[in-house]
Parts: C-alpha cells; structure tokens; sequence
C-alpha cells in the first residue's frame, strides 16, 4: 500500500464528520428501503501493522463464528446425553446461500456412527438380476460418476409443529433436519445395468452398514433409476461418517431415510420387503386409525430463516430471507406474507434454481412495529403449492409424525420478538 | 433388522464361494471397459454389534480420510516454515466432483490472515460517486444478494511449469491455486447504484484490510457490474479468514488477487490507480523484456486430477477424471489424448456446466501399459481452447510467471509412475 493511500485512508475527524452528514441522505436509483435502517458513520477499521496468522493446512472459522449445535433426541427433546441423541440439526438461522457447509449437514442415526474402514467395505449386490456383484469402494470410484447438488430431508422435518408449537423453537429446532450438499456417485441405472435386470425386478432393498442395519424398499421407476446416485463425494471430498462414509445412496427428493447411509447391499426382487423400518417407524397414522405405507416423496416445502423463531427485531427495515425446495422438482414461485396469510408479494429467488435443491428467496420489508405474523408458501414446476396448516392436517389428522409440510408461521410481538406459532 | 435378514446375510462359505465363482463373469448392456479391472470377491462386511460413535455438534472427517496439505513459500519452495509460506493449495489429486471442501479452498496472502472483529468491520465506499458510504457486516448481510458457484484462481496457478518440469510434482503443487465455492453477497451493481455513479466513474479500487492493504484497479464494465459479488458467504457460512472474513470482493472468472480478501475500502475514479500490485507484481514479463499489464481475465484451462503426478496405475482399466474451467465463461467440452497429443477423444462432463465455475470430466481409459502419455484440453463457450505448451510459450516466452494455461502432460513409464513434463 502506497503512503498516499494511507494518507488518504486516515480516520480524519472531518472525513468522519462528513460522513455522517451526508449518509443519511443517501438515494440510489435502486430499492432504498435498505436505506431506511440507516448508514454507520464511523471511518473503516485501520490496517494491521503486523502479519496475520500463518497459512493453514486445513481454513480453520473465524473465532467469531458460533455455531453451536446440540444433538437431540427426538421432537421436544433437547439437551441429553449425546449417546441418546437420534439427530443433530442444521442452524439454519445462521446459514446464507443455498449449499450447507458440510460439517454442519444434518446428521439422523439409528445406533450412532459407524466407523467404517475404506479398505474393508464392500458393497454387496444380488437378488432377481442375473449376476450377483461384491464391489470395493475403489470398484465404486472407478465406475463412471455424476455430480449433482440435492437436498436430503429427514421425513421427520417439521414433526415439533404436528400437534403444537412450541414458542421457544428456532428455526433450527423446526426445519434443521434438511441440508443441501452436491453428491457425486454412480448413477443407479449403471449398476442395475452392470447387474443385468430381469424383467420381474422391479423393487431394491437397500440396506445399512450401521448396527441397527437400516433397510428400506425402493420401487425402480424410471424416475429413481436416472436420478438415484451411489454417492461417493460429499460436497467434493468422502461423505461425512456420520452421513454414510464412505458410500452413501443418495435417493434426490424422497426421504431422508431411503438415502442409506454406510450402504452395504442393494438386493433386487419383485415386491417390497415389508421391513420394520417401513411397517413400523416410517408409516403415516392417520386420523382414522389406519396407517399409510410407502409415502416416499418430500413435499414441497419452505421457511423464513430469518427473522424466524427466538429472533428480535427492531421497527423499521428487515429482510426477510428463507429456503424453499421440494421433491417434485425445481421450485418455480415463493410467496411471502407479512399480515398473516392475509394478502401475499412474490419473493425473489437468489440464483436459478436447481432440481430437488434448496434455493434462497429473499424481500425487503418494513416493519412498522405493529405485531404480525410472517409466512412463506412456494411453488414447484409441477404446480405443487405448499399447503396451509390448516389443509394440512384437514387432510392427514394430527396423529401423523412424518411430512409436516405446512407453511411455517412465525408471529411477531409489539416488542419485536419473532416465535413458532402454528398460524 | 429382521432375524431373517441377519440369516440370509450371514457370511457363509457356500456364499462366498458363490460370488467368487460368478463374480468373475460379469458383463452389463452398458459399457464394459470398468469390467476389465476385476471385482472383489470376498463377502460384505458384517453389521456391528455395537452402537456407534454418538451423534456430533460439528461432523467430523473419518479418520481414514487425510488431506494434508502443506503451505509452500512459492514455485518450488515447499517444506518451509507456516510463517514463511504464502500460499496452502487445494489437494485436487483427493478430491471429487465440483465443489471444494470450504476448508481446502486455496489460501494466498501477501501478510498472513488478519483475525477481524465482525463488530468493527467497516466498508468504505468513496471516491468519483455522488455519495460516500460506510457500511458495517449488518449493512452488507441487510441488502438483496445473489448465491452463484464460482471458482477463484490465483493467477500465479501453474507457475511451477513456466520454464521447465520437476517431475516430482503432484497435481496439488501443480494446479492447487484454484477452488470452486458457492459465494453469497450484495451484487457490486447495487452498491454503485446505491452511492450514485456520476459520467466519469470507469475504475474502482479495491483495498484490503491485511497487513499488507493489497489494492487493485477493476475496469466498471457491465459484466463486472453484473457478475462482481461483495460476498459474505461462501458454501453456506461467512468466509473463512484465510478467504476473507468477514467480505471478499468475488470477482467471476478474473485474477484471484482481484478477489479482495478483507474488503476494507472500494473507491470510484476515472483512471486506474496504479498500485504497486499492478505496476510491480502482476505484472507478466515478456520474451521482449517489456511488461504487461493488467491481464485481468483467467484464460481456459484443465487437468486430469486422476491419473495425475506421483500417482502409480497398474496396466488395464483405469478411469480419466480432471477439472475444467473458464475465465469467460462455461465449459463447453473437453478432451483427452492418451497418446501424448497425437489423438484426441471427448470426455463426459459430470453435470450442466455453470459459468466461470469447474467441470469435473472423465473418460474410461484401458491402459496398455506401454509408457505414454496423457493429456486434457478444454473448450469453452465463446470457443476459446486451451493451448498446448509450445504455442502458449511462443505467444508469451518464459519470463512470465502467471496466467499459464497450458495443456497438462502426464508421462507415465513402464512401471506405471505418473510423473510431471513439460508435453
């Protein structure tokens, strides 16, 4: 740096002084209802006269960075023993963009965390296909691959507001159990092929290296065969273990826990093999007493991140920004309420959208201090629009625990304080 | 896990010996060159007993995963002390697909990397513009942003081959200046919108706020409106410090030195500024003995990350798989010799290709094992194609120490050793 900049740079009291007279008369030609929260008016930090911190082996965070996550044990129930806890959330609130930072993709786990040994896995593959496979991870890495950023959501998503909500919930608590990361794998087709389907294979179990050997029915439809993904690479280097190290089947758009994590067989058949993971966890109770089976695909689906549930804000200028995905393909349309459902303006979304991916929307608003409610509602390419909670559970009862896809309300007080209301 | 499973999963003899037998045979409607390369023939491993690791605040790498990486002072300076090195490249030869892990995203500093108190940041905005501006992180993370993947280049990526090839070079020592993310921030068009451009405004001077205020001068273009990102994001968390926390200036497809880590001060002109960063350093030295100046754009590049440098392969079937990427724009093809240039096949990109971010390719490959050698070369969107070593190196002599673009060669001998040369 030259010493005129430096000269130029110097935190004068008169540039301070006219910094503060003229910034808060500042118009653009764009949008200024930014310009209503005001400018600061002090001078730029110095430059430091000293070398930082030395390169590194691995970019460690910014100390001033916090995000803290506590695993969890089940709806409502925080803060136990990390042995108890069944899943560990994303801090949406404290996310921008669309990608999630790896470290921080939402763990769910059925007996804890395996840990797998790359030279001893092995991937097993056989049933109704003419050649049965054993195959290595260097088998697997070898085979033709693609790359694709999805979202992977615990079908559990959403379960803390089925029957209730709890006004001290973040953001975090209701929707962290949903990530977006790019998976790189072995396309599913390949391997069905690489096997030799015969014409009565029609169904796939997958199944779980962890000890509680997770295994779940998937039906190979045309749709799940281009788009299921044998995946290797999570966001660029080996899945996370606690997200299937090292193979991980990543099923785009369906729930969570047909994405097999530490996969460890594919067996092909001709009819679902009715496991306790799809007789009697992930079914649907209904309101009549009868359970649904089978109820595969992530609905559409959104939520303001921020402000969101434990937040403050002040009157006056807010941008309200948020993630909206679904199963069904790209989203096409948010919609975002600030007078409680009553009337609705199209959000803007950050960037193209990406099939069965998170993608950001955002909105200026002014919030005049008065108490409200805030809410979102997206729109899929297939026309899928996210129900309001009240459709919701007109259609599906409150017994149910699984799909909780109603549009998140977030009410605001006369003080400015946002919490998780049910509409 | 039924009982029933557990049975028909047991490790038997007679299974084993079964796989063994048939395994062995295999062949697929789809391509076979993977075939070739045999498969496994033991058993899957078996489900544990026991629970796993518990469920985590911040999931960690398996411990059989190892990216060590070890900053380096400068072409061919490796194994110095931290405080010396001024650089920590990306270990492309581990990793897969597009995005780069957040923390093995390249490192460069010209001073260290400043500690910044997210509170004390400020952003001056200044200069040939109707109003000054200062702007704290809460301003900048208030206003409409954009999220888009993006890689960032050092333009001294490439250096170690300017003027000869240490063959003991691996593809990170190579190539390792360059990382694909997903950024998040305010566009640079609506800051200068929201400070007013006056006629004369064509310049803008970036600064940082390290200890040595790295200041370059960036042409107003309409593209560099439309495309710069004054980010504060990257994959979903504020920048690492090493890349810039709390703002980096990201700007798509041009020099990483362009890309201001710790942005501290963007001041508008009618001229450029003249820093010693563009007058002494980046500066390329020609064959003539004259200087050029303010090659802002990186060009078309690529290489093949597997086979690649101090790699050994074995005779048979090995798979091609390599990076592409563009300064302007997509990724439009890519191919790849086998044969030391002489032919010239086309690689299947992983993924739609995104603008001024990497492609990962590859191609099945049977190596013969006779000693040859490989070769990637990439096309993009505006038909710029990556040059060889001879034309590149006529074009801009030896002298240079940036902006090398040229095809990397891999020779690979008899005994299968994968080493650096010049083509």
């Amino acid at each position: 740096m030259s010493d005129d900049q430096r000269t130029r740079l110097a935190g004068s009291t008169s540039r301070r002084r006219f910094l503060r007279r003229s910034a808060v008369s500042v118009v653009g030609a764009v949008s200024t209802a930014w310009a209503e929260r005001g400018f600061a008016d002090t001078s730029p930090f110095d430059l430091p006269r000293e070398p930082g911190d030395p390169l590194s082996g691995s970019s460690p965070r910014s100390k001033y960075v916090n995000f803290s996550r506590i695993p969890e044990a089940g709806p409502g129930v925080r803060h136990v023993n990390p042995y108890d806890a069944i899943n560990s959330k994303t801090p949406l609130n404290k996310l921008v963009g669309t990608i999630t930072p790896t470290d921080l993709h939402y763990e769910r786990s059925h007996s804890g965390v395996p840990s797998i040994d790359p030279a001893q896995y092995r991937l097993l593959i056989h049933g109704l296909m003419k050649k049965p496979l054993v195959l290595t991870l260097d088998d697997l890495q070898a085979m033709p691959s693609v790359s694709r950023v999805h979202f992977i959501e615990c079908t559990g998503n959403g379960w803390e507001n089925w029957k209730k909500a709890d006004e001290t919930l973040t953001v975090q608590n209701t929707h962290g159990l949903v990530s977006t990361n790019e998976w790189t794998g072995v396309p599913l087709r390949y391997l069905v092929e690489l096997v030799g389907r015969l014409p009565g294979s029609t169904w796939m179990l997958a199944e779980g290296g962890d000890g509680a050997g997770v295994d779940r029915s998937i039906p190979l439809t045309d749709e799940i065969l281009d788009e299921a993904i044998v995946a290797f690479g999570q966001n660029g280097e080996p899945p996370r273990p606690s997200n299937g190290f090292p193979i991980r089947l990543v099923m785009p758009g369906f729930e969570g826990n047909l994405n097999i994590k530490w996969l460890r067989r594919l067996k092909f058949g001709d009819q679902p093999w009715m496991t306790r993971w799809e007789t009697a966890r992930y079914t649907q109770l209904l309101a009549n007493g009868k359970a649904m089976q089978f109820q595969l695909r992530m609905e559409i689906n959104s939520v303001i991140t921020s402000p969101s549930g434990m937040m403050e804000i002040r009157p006056g200028y807010n941008r309200i920004s948020g993630l909206a995905w679904s199963g069904h393909g790209k989203i096409a349309k948010v919609e975002i309420s600030t007078d409680g459902a009553k009337t609705w303006g199209d959000a803007q979304l950050n960037q193209a959208a990406l099939p069965r991916a998170q993608t950001r929307f955002q909105m200026d608003w002014t919030w005049d201090g008065t108490p409200t409610k805030i809410v979102s509602r997206s729109t899929d390419e297939k026309s899928n629009v996210q129900p309001d909670r009240q459709s919701l559970i007109a259609r599906m009862g409150t017994n149910a625990l699984f799909h909780y896809n109603a549009q998140q309300t977030w009410s605001i007080d006369a003080l400015g304080r946002v919490r998780n209301v049910l509409a």
